[in-house]
């Protein structure tokens, strides 16, 4: 649990200013709903005309809030809107009682805040497959509803963290047409953390003007270049969401505009390394770039391979610069590679080319870059010009610590 | 390192009594590829008429010899046949100069036995991407023709060990038209193991006659069944072999016999088994199956999501029935499932039906399972009739503390 775990090494030196996003409010308290005396729940009101997208995890398995958050993006957005979150309890894998919990508390939160219970979203995270006591989040609402505030940000990030061992956020303010936008961003996540989402909650919040469709499209195609280039583990979560609500309280129109797509971007990068700084156990930041595909597809396949390899994992954790297992990871992953046209370095250190070990090669020089903390793998295919970069963390006596007495 | 290394666990009560196989002999020295002070090459000669028959790494990356064992099968067999396998070294990733080792060691050992280079077989096992000192081996080629003897099987499997704990055979006798056939394999492999063969060389020899095409269907519809449905961590190697070579010394025809094929089979599971049982850090056993699957395909995609995540892994590593861990695989494996349906147990215990918590379900009774050394989880999908079982180990600090410095 986070209470018993030391901050990651490789954490940021703190929670960022955050300023306040106008059209938006927070708050958070302790509900108890399975940890004690830490914050559990958050909640965030939006304000009528903001507009929403997501991004969801494509497990079959995936939990109740995630398969009610989906069903209701998209609808009209003229009225308020509100988002709530417990940690504790991930309500997956709950059967009819799941829905159950969704509906008592989606309809708490939009009585409370007078709005359709089709612009309430939820999301829970924690132990997955025992019922949510989702009274003690109902119980609370009142407490939440009254003490909403735009400088409730930082607390929200708190609220929602498992084993997370820092609270996670992230800050961009662009110039458009001579105004100024902002766009703020929360996480949580550190383990069971895998493309195609992660146990990992995100929640971004800007003052821009921007049409549903429009949102939904840049947030999936920003999530595709960040949150899914990440791992931690290769195990992906029942309730990964990333959710992104527009409020348009700047009146700055941003369809289409370029400087904010790479805005959202940066934030939702700048929160997916952090994810990846606070994995399970983590002891160094891994950046592993496959250039010389001849797809996109080709060479993101062949880094997630290397980065979900335990072997490639451990020999990091080791120090060790080895390169053999870039070599099987490239070999076992499926997508086309030829031996002998393939490079390899250590950071700046060409450790093979055209499938041998370079004649230069100094394993002494290779081995100081493993003795940082971010570690750069590169490999070339030397079979056509895609390039994609993934990143992820090692596998140390940490994660075993962690994962094997994480529920009893 | 092996030597360093307390024998696993898991590991059976000794190496089985392994009567001859009659047209077969071994030998084994200490070359020095990369170990100092224990035997490092095996050498098995194999009379003529042997047929043999090979399934190997599907990796793009694979190594010298395995390219060169695959491209001389199904060559016509009236001659002498030979296996040599080294450990320590897997020349592989060794560009031109893993091809010129191979060579220079089928050509000594075609010389000094005299048969000709299309029947040697060679295999190398051990670090990646670092040359092979070939010389070493060809040194000792000498010393292995002249010591061959029909009792050095079990020899022979110890030299072929790099991170092994204990040395692997089996052993099977069958009686087929009131006539006995044998059948001896052994086996080497504990890490970087994944379907699609894993750092495992496994050779297997019976006195059966049989012709070489049967042998090699079956020898592909048993490896599917056994060595390509075990996983200990995910990784899959570059050198990974499994060769059979039947000798025809006992005159019994076993074509199309499925006596023979059962028997085979069995031989295959129980070194499969052994493998699992020396997963490097292994604790525990365990045994996943998949029921109620439309195809099989759908049942082994989900089996090996759950044997390949870290977190069941680790959940089983603490003794915890961490039944919502399995969910998360299901989901997370592309194959499909309906949550709904699907239901978990833990050895004799249904923890979970049709998609919750069993109303009868005591985690005592679950947990008490989780202390044992061979754990059954079994999921019924609630789909279809097909049924897949897969092996695997848990995931523990000692997984960690072996391949964090395998190399250096």
């Amino acid at each position: 649990m986070a209470q018993n775990t030391p901050v990651s090494p490789l954490a940021p030196a703190g929670f960022p200013d955050m300023p306040t996003i106008g059209g938006v409010t927070f708050s958070s308290c302790a509900a108890g709903v399975r940890y004690q005396g830490r914050p559990d729940v958050m909640l965030a009101e939006l304000r009528p005309g903001t507009a929403i997208a997501g991004v969801f995890t494509r497990s079959s398995t995936r939990a109740a809030p995630v398969l009610d958050c989906q069903a209701k993006l998209g609808g009209a957005y003229d009225k308020g809107a509100a988002i709530l979150v417990n940690s504790g309890n991930a309500n997956a894998f709950t059967g009819r009682a799941g829905l159950e919990s969704v509906c008592a508390i989606t309809q708490s939160v939009a009585e409370k805040l007078n709005l359709p219970e089709s612009r309430v979203f939820t999301a829970s995270t924690g132990v997955i497959g025992e019922p949510l006591p989702h009274e003690r989040v109902t119980q609370s609402i009142g407490q939440l509803a009254n003490s909403l505030s735009p400088e409730g940000i930082s607390d929200a990030a708190r609220a929602i963290m498992t084993t997370d061992t820092f609270a996670k956020g992230a800050f961009q303010q662009v110039q458009i047409n001579g105004q100024q936008v902002r766009i703020a961003g929360i996480a949580k996540g550190s383990g069971m953390i895998a493309p195609d989402m992660a146990t990992m909650l995100v929640y971004i919040f800007t003052d821009a003007a921007i049409g549903q469709e429009n949102l939904q499209a840049i947030t999936s195609e920003c999530a595709e270049l960040t949150f899914n280039r990440i791992t931690v583990d290769s195990d992906t979560s029942t309730s990964d969401t990333v959710m992104v609500a527009a409020t348009g309280a700047s009146n700055v129109d941003v369809n289409n505009d370029s400087a904010f797509k790479a805005a959202l971007h940066d934030v939702m990068l700048d929160l997916a390394h952090q994810v990846v700084r606070d994995g399970e156990g983590a002891t160094k930041f891994i950046e592993i770039t496959v250039s010389g595909a001849q797809t996109d597809m080709d060479a993101k396949t062949h880094a997630l391979s290397i980065a979900n390899s335990p072997l490639v994992k451990t020999a990091v954790a080791g120090e060790d610069p080895n390169w053999g297992r870039v070599v099987m990871a490239i070999g076992k992953s499926g997508a086309p590679a030829d031996r002998d046209l393939i490079s390899i370095s250590f950071g700046d250190v060409l450790v093979a080319e055209n499938g041998w070990v370079h004649p230069d090669y100094d394993e002494s020089k290779a081995a100081d870059h493993m003795k940082g903390t971010h570690i750069c793998l590169g490999v070339d295919l030397g079979m056509g010009s895609s390039r994609v970069t993934v990143w992820t963390c090692d596998l140390t006596h940490g994660y075993i610590s962690i994962n094997a007495d994480y529920r009893s």
